[in-house]
């Protein structure tokens, strides 16, 4: 009777024979393997895996969609969520993925997308490793098959989240929270919370039918321990919650949407398009999507929030104020505008037209409100070119009305 | 030199081999492989592909789970979006699936969900069934490689809606569009209205992000050619459209997304819990879901369409009056109802307990708003039950109101 090892020898040697001859077929084909690819290309070609990404340069959409390549994220828990988060962001062709896990594959998994059968006893990690280098060669793996939450972990944990990056030594771009439980979700509040680390947490509820994805700037937004869960807030143990024999139900539907927003608003944050959500839900009965923003509690009991609230606090007093009032004019119309109500310009394309008489100079990010239209002798001493007054005392005017 | 056909034969007996081996270790390990499974069971235990799914009964979402075996879903087009539609269906464990589609698997298609590298060059429909028939051999497929718009495949595809039922010579339960041009949507429209089939309709933008599911119930809502898109209403050939070296740009978050919202209106829709989307939409620039409902046009172009608006409305007028009078009134509660404002139950749990006095025989879909306090001696000439006039002069008295 052969061991577990011969076996899995005999499996990997035919393994190895089936890729060849199917290397075999595909180049009679005509049809290649997916080799590694030095450099992105926007080549529309069947063989080229990245011209649909590529695409959204074109499209306007991304300004410099290379630059994913830089890019490195710890995805914490590859279960229902976790899982098609990474398949996701290796599609994507992101630089480097950091996994965390120390689950088993089960056949009570298969009722959510990415892992299969066959893989049942491997460990998650282990056979999302697998399958996600044989997606894309081109992304950077490191895997770890443990649980974050023990204290030795949880220093290599924030080891890695500080020096995993895709520059050597440099710390993870982003951490994303897709673990199923308030112990290992405290845990990464506390690392980023002391490291400064922006991080996501999804979740989806026992039911199945809800989820949600919030957006966390240490300093800057609430922490997950700022405005805690009951069963963070009265200390209880979450292990004595479960009973035997009963189980949470869950669905494939609600965890890829809830992977997909959040998959979605870390390429928004990272390629910089759109709006990134600081909190998006998911109901799934009504098919209703709250969002919301909530700023960090000064009595967090949390130590590190508090210090990183009051570091958020000076850097923003450190910048310059012109430009503070305008990004946060700027936020007041797109944040928690759940009803999308738009704002439309008044001026007319004639107004718009480009300035003809004398422009100020102006301070970075403040720009001319309205310019000389070009067949106009207008009145100059409406134009703000023309007026004695200095911005600094039309701000000052502005701002007494 | 070995021939492509050679080849392939090798690989599957390779594969074969692989998969025994695989048993074996499992069988070692104590794991097994996924075999089929006669009736789904709610154990708890980690073998049972089922318990995640049955556990929507427990947590009151879903009443009858296992009914999910007795529905047939059609999907045209496995791409994108038809693919991971197609996988969650098999993971929820649909009774059976019938896949259309004429493409072949490229490495260009690797930037969405579902598809690996070593299938390219597979015809999707055949690389799909594999894949999906090991993840879930309860599942009953068939699978076309064909276009659905050609004279004499269109038959073909209008045949097996009519008869690719879970049950012999039944239509399936729901059509589910996934295809990227409007003239396989304009075929399945045709197809649809003709059969009185409803089914859903799903879409993907150009520049990926953004999408929208639509569910069409022929007579009731809107149709494809109702109010068709421009492309449609000009008679322009989209294949003009096309420039070489250019292509649509995709991302696996928005698809994943529409197929999520795609699949969960779905289950709502065959598993009656919920509301059904008429229409949702994903901006994924705001995170903004625009939601609506359209009635079919009286001067739709398909004559089927206007036959169906006409035996749509015989039917509501066959109703018997009250029953269409309550269904309404419901439906107006929820539909549209996009800021999720609730009606909130004034009626109290004292005034909410069982009727005690004699029940009135009340028409099917009607009853007793109001019933007799357990402990308290009402006065009787204030219950419904023991009034001298009839259901019928009561319900009168109130529509005069």
């Amino acid at each position: 009777m052969a061991t577990i090892e011969e076996l899995n020898k005999t499996r990997v040697e035919l393994r190895e024979k089936l890729e060849q001859e199917t290397r075999k077929v595909q180049e009679l084909k005509g049809t290649a393997k997916r080799e590694p690819i030095a450099k992105m290309s926007a080549e529309v070609v069947d063989s080229n895996p990245y011209s649909r990404l590529m695409a959204l340069k074109r499209m306007g959409i991304v300004e410099d969609y290379e630059k994913i390549r830089s890019f490195s994220i710890a995805v914490v828990g590859v279960g229902g969520v976790g899982s098609v988060t990474a398949e996701m962001l290796t599609r994507c062709g992101i630089g480097k993925l950091l996994l965390f896990d120390y689950d088993k594959v089960e056949l009570a998994n298969m009722n959510r997308l990415f892992y299969q059968p066959h893989q049942a006893g491997l460990s998650k990690v282990e056979a999302a490793e697998r399958t996600l280098r044989e997606i894309n060669p081109d992304v950077e793996f490191e895997v770890y098959n443990y649980n974050i939450t023990t204290v030795d972990n949880f220093q290599h944990f924030m080891d890695r989240i500080r020096l995993g990056g895709k520059e050597k030594d440099k710390p993870v771009d982003l951490v994303l929270s897709c673990v199923d439980n308030f112990e290992a979700r405290m845990a990464i509040n506390t690392a980023c919370n002391e490291l400064g680390q922006s991080w996501f947490e999804s979740g989806v509820s026992e039911n199945a039918v809800s989820g949600h994805i919030q957006f966390i700037v240490p300093g800057d937004t609430s922490c997950f321990a700022c405005a805690p869960p009951l069963v963070v807030a009265t200390h209880t143990d979450e292990r004595t919650l479960k009973k035997e024999g009963v189980c949470a139900a869950s669905l494939p539907t609600t965890m890829a949407v809830v992977a997909g927003f959040l998959v979605q608003n870390v390429l928004k944050y990272l390629l910089k398009f759109g709006q990134v959500s600081y909190y998006l839900g998911y109901n799934a009965l009504q098919d209703y999507f709250p969002t919301m923003r909530m700023k960090p509690n000064p009595q967090c009991d949390d130590t590190h929030c508090r210090k990183q609230q009051q570091l958020f606090q000076e850097r923003e007093a450190a910048k310059p104020k012109v430009e503070v009032e305008k990004v946060e004019e700027l936020a007041a119309v797109h944040e928690d505008n759940e009803w999308s109500i738009e704002i439309v310009s008044e001026t007319t394309a004639e107004e718009a037209q480009a300035a003809q008489g004398d422009v100020p100079s102006l301070t970075h990010g403040v720009t001319v409100a309205y310019t000389k239209p070009v067949q106009q002798e207008a009145d100059s001493s409406e134009l703000v070119s023309n007026t004695e007054l200095s911005l600094e005392d039309l701000m000052k005017q502005m701002q007494s009305l």
